[in-house]
């Protein structure tokens, strides 16, 4: 089992992950500041594929125009001398105060104005760094007083911002595909598109969703109890997987942002499994941070962790199709894939609606699980 | 406050909801069996406007042809006596052994083919009692085991069938809608589409989009810890409400199909009031039963209390609209709804990138949240 | 119904609540620091009792010995002229570095050390301003990595830590009582003694259990969907309830320190009317804050919104023991309290074991808890 | 790695585990009935210790005394047969319509004490079969409706049921100790001591509290969201984990009883290593079912999936004891375990509030666990 992370299996981490320095609600920051070049060049070391980053994890925000440019001028130096990549790029629009109430959906007018005037310079530094993906996870659009915003005017309200800036895009022809990322809650009391699933029917409503996808996050489905490979099938079938953020969480509870597959072994299984299978060819980003109790050269060992437990998975994967007895039984529970019923003609119908069916012998059929997901067990442990 | 329900409220009760007899995991039926024609004359009298079943719940699943027909007849009977619609049918895809791994997306294609023939039955049965809008819950469409079915291949059959029985109501032309509910877990370990924003994507990649829309349950919602309200104003904005399942539930726990505002008082209010404010002019459905521990004639009081808070809450809505206190400050909060930018030109975007925005004064401006929120509970207390 | 607060009504707030500055994990903040004499003569204008503190709430880490005495001087001035009070006091053990991975439990015998020293100077001043109640919240004493820790050493440590501070406030003569306040998680991943039920048993095992009790907090419990109602009422039979935080929250997400009944309007009416009921002396302390969306100012509707609505459902327990609906209920339900079994004797068992009971009979009892609780739902809210 | 179960494992199974039909709310039984011999040997055969029961598990609730006592005999004779034990018994109360509103807590005296009956007689018959251990799970204990049921007035009535029943234990010498088990939800709305803690501080009220212990259950502790290995080393820190009941479960969600070790593999680990670490050295008892979706076989398959994973766990401890990396990270985070402060003396205390801390120094001390807790994935995937 080879467990050296190479480019080749695109790996990419947050400059805001690496960077994270440890605060939270009730604690100050316990790490020093990392600089965004020294990020690259340990996770080049590392076997990493490429960073991703909000405009202001790379330039503060109050820069000026020379400082802005010479941060990009060293950045891209970096990333030449590194051959890392920046795949995706996205915009911070929650740590101001003033987005405290929304950024795309403020009821104020200007601050609207701003969110887009801030994503369009956004997106012109990631492209500038050759983004290809751009993303939007709109924490702040939202509310805990469901009595002072109307939630289908955000809806209006999002969908204009995002057209706009779809617009945007093209006009710059930057060849760009954006992905609506979802989170339940937190920061906001309740968030708006509170899951993936809530983008992919709000992405055929937009005037160009071709341009537009979806960038689930394992944490945030696991954060309402969501089966998080349910929701990734999904966003696939629906050709709208663009982008992924691994991580991993317990439910229920705050956003934790942990280790990819430090908690979730078996169903982040089966999520690594699925991204392999499907032809799923984007970045395996990581969207986690280390423990606050890390100091600065712990954030590697969580770096090194996140690449090593998914190509783990990953080879557990190709040992799972390979398995007589997991692929014996799979056969006996899926059957051969035939169909009674191919499709709808009225006389096929009447037919269906007086054919006889003895339904104590299909109840009675074998399903065996419970012994296919013992060996599912026994190859996760590595037992047999 | 008039709290009196007539039929032009259009509530309306599931036959299985008044019917429910009290057996859980851990206990036995507490209730007798409930006549589908004493539970409509029941109906009828506390002032509901319909009933709505799953075929099981009318005609048991062997009756034989000449016993299916003289159940419907006296049923229809009892309809026309006491002035009884039933606005909605559904398909019991459930509770017999035949569907414990799914019906429309059992790995068994014959099961797959009965589930067919069991909805179109169902949907004679329906439309012949004059049901407008058809529900499918797919209560058994998912798995514990995540290694023996294809998520992927599970949407596709779902599909299949959603668009095959699409043919078939538009081929009888009994003027169907179809409403689809979603539920994240119970009685499976995890269902597919589990929340109702997981089917407005869905939708639109049926055959017959037009024809398609959801039917949100307050519970199910609820259980994986989401604001009711914005899923419900999702499926609004998307003109996708077809139906709702109204009832309530503590999060994080057993499907619960509790009273109708015995718990959410606060998020019920809200829902109230969209539906009230939205134009919606469907069916208030109440989807719940009574406690396990009342009796038989406890079943009226439930089915009373559902009617009365929602009346309660109605004219709650109505006294938030002509609350000066409340306006006023929505109006400070909301702004004029004017915009700044009103839709994308290369030149308008490259302005706005040239504008400055002074942040701090943006942020600045006061959003008393917290007093209209105080203001919203004490009308929900009834004090001033 | 008078809603004005007065100081006999209790409430207590504490300086970190108004003081609460609106950062949170993806922003910064919104309003500037709080003086907390400020904070004392605005809540004592409001009607509030007293104000609480954690030891840096008041005097900053870093304050020299002459900056605190100043410091303490002029609070106490503040508090002479206001006539407010210091009930409780409490220690940071969570903000500084230093404790990221735990105060009284960590592996470190220094930081061990350290907090029993930084928790005596905090006593001294809560002492010095006249508390007589000492809150132990352990924030940091938890694990993301359970490899790490052992849980049954942690126990040992806190209560060697417990114990040592009960000599020192016994030995101090400052009549202090201690109340243990518990929290699932956040921000650990997991927090040892997870429940307000796991002090409980903990403080049994105390060498001075009568000076130790619990402080129960509202959102803390339910972040566990725990019902504080039941949470309370077994702190109060055990004579352990010697605090409580009062706030509000959704259930199964991050600590949201909502105000006071903003959101679980029915529960909470339950927890004021056992507190109201109970003979609970105590203060009234609300453990909550203002939206981030608030600034200065509506810090004040927050607080003043806490009690208007405690003092709306203390109202209401009145009407619900004056209601003669509910009374009647009540009292077919509940009985007239006498036992059919008054004791053990071997004979009596005996005789009890050859008894014949008829279920059906008993079981057929009605308990007519829908209509109870509806007559419940029409008193909150304010109709009939 | 032997994985062979036998009887020193001390492995066992509730008679309704192996036993369950694979009704739940929405669906009928799929599975026949099993005959409690039957059970027994197929479980023998397996390498089980033994099994253990409700009463009504073994004698239908209506059986004559003669039928009671031919079951018994010829339950005993499988038991000797095949070498089995019954090391555990507990008592129905939750399954009749009399219990539906509490049994020991209900408000009707006569079922009061009917309960007390059928658990004197449910001792007894365990007791003959060998019992040293008595389950109490309230399930029925608890309410929907808070209006109608006073918290503390419960308390007091369990109370009164477990010192009855305590001295009818020691009256008839059966040498039984008591393990109590807490749910927090489910049937119930709310249970009253919703989590094993509750437990653990209600015992210290007992009149014999050196005869109860607790029971705690892997999902039900899951079911809130709470750390089981937390949980039980609180348990066993208070001398009190007399059983235990095993099985796995997805947090905040219905109550699943899933195969031991199939969902939550890490947290599991850690519950076996402490197990088996601790001296516990009463049964390993799994309280699980299988699929709905298994036949008749399928619950052999079900059962040995538990033993297997137990053991390949237990072993995966006993790899993490012998880990030279593992070990030599602990050493360096746990440290050598000397503390600073021994205990009290006002002369310490006071020198100690003297010294000077350096916590700079002390926050920077390395706490490598997300190094620690990437072997113990690596460990757990048997990688390395």
């Amino acid at each position: 089992m080879n467990l050296q992370p190479t480019p080749t299996d695109k790996f990419t981490f947050g400059l805001w992950t690496v960077g994270n320095r440890g605060r939270d609600p009730f604690g100050e920051f316990v790490r020093p500041a990392l600089d965004p070049n020294e990020a690259v060049s340990r996770l080049a070391d590392l076997g990493a594929f490429g960073v991703n980053f909000h405009d202001n994890d790379l330039v503060p925000l109050d820069a000026t125009a020379a400082e802005r440019d010479r941060i990009v001028r060293d950045f891209r130096r970096t990333l030449e001398r590194t051959g890392m990549t920046v795949p995706m790029a996205t915009t911070n629009l929650f740590t101001d105060p003033v987005f405290k109430d929304g950024a795309f959906t403020s009821h104020d007018p200007q601050i609207r104005a701003y969110a887009l005037q801030k994503t369009m310079r956004a997106m012109d530094l990631g492209a500038e760094l050759g983004a290809r993906t751009y993303v939007f996870w709109g924490g702040r659009e939202g509310a805990e007083v469901d009595a002072g915003k109307d939630p289908i005017e955000a809806i209006k309200r999002f969908r204009f911002a995002i057209d706009f800036l779809c617009d945007y895009a093209r006009s710059q022809r930057y060849g760009l595909r954006f992905a609506l990322e979802a989170k339940p809650n937190e920061p906001r009391g309740d968030i708006y598109f509170a899951t993936t699933a809530a983008y992919l029917g709000f992405i055929t409503t937009l005037a160009h969703p071709e341009m537009v996808g979806v960038n689930p996050e394992v944490a945030h489905e696991q954060m309402a109890g969501l089966n998080v490979f349910h929701v990734v099938a999904q966003a696939l079938e629906a050709g709208k997987l663009f982008h992924i953020d691994l991580n991993d969480q317990k439910p229920g509870r705050f956003d934790q942002d942990l280790r990819f597959g430090s908690e979730s072994i078996k169903p982040l299984f089966f999520l690594v499994k699925l991204l392999e299978e499907s032809g799923y060819d984007g970045p395996r980003h990581f969207d986690a941070h280390a423990y606050r109790t890390e100091d600065a050269a712990g954030v590697w060992d969580f770096a090194r962790g996140c690449m090593r437990t998914y190509l783990i998975l990953k080879d557990k994967a190709q040992q799972f199709a390979a398995h007589p007895g997991i692929q014996a039984l799979l056969q006996e529970i899926r059957g051969d894939g035939t169909n009674e019923v191919d499709g709808f003609t009225p006389e096929g119908a009447e037919a269906l609606k007086g054919r006889t069916f003895d339904r104590q012998a299909l109840a009675a059929r074998p399903l065996p699980y419970e012994r296919l997901d013992q060996l599912v067990v026994d190859l996760l442990l590595g037992v047999g």
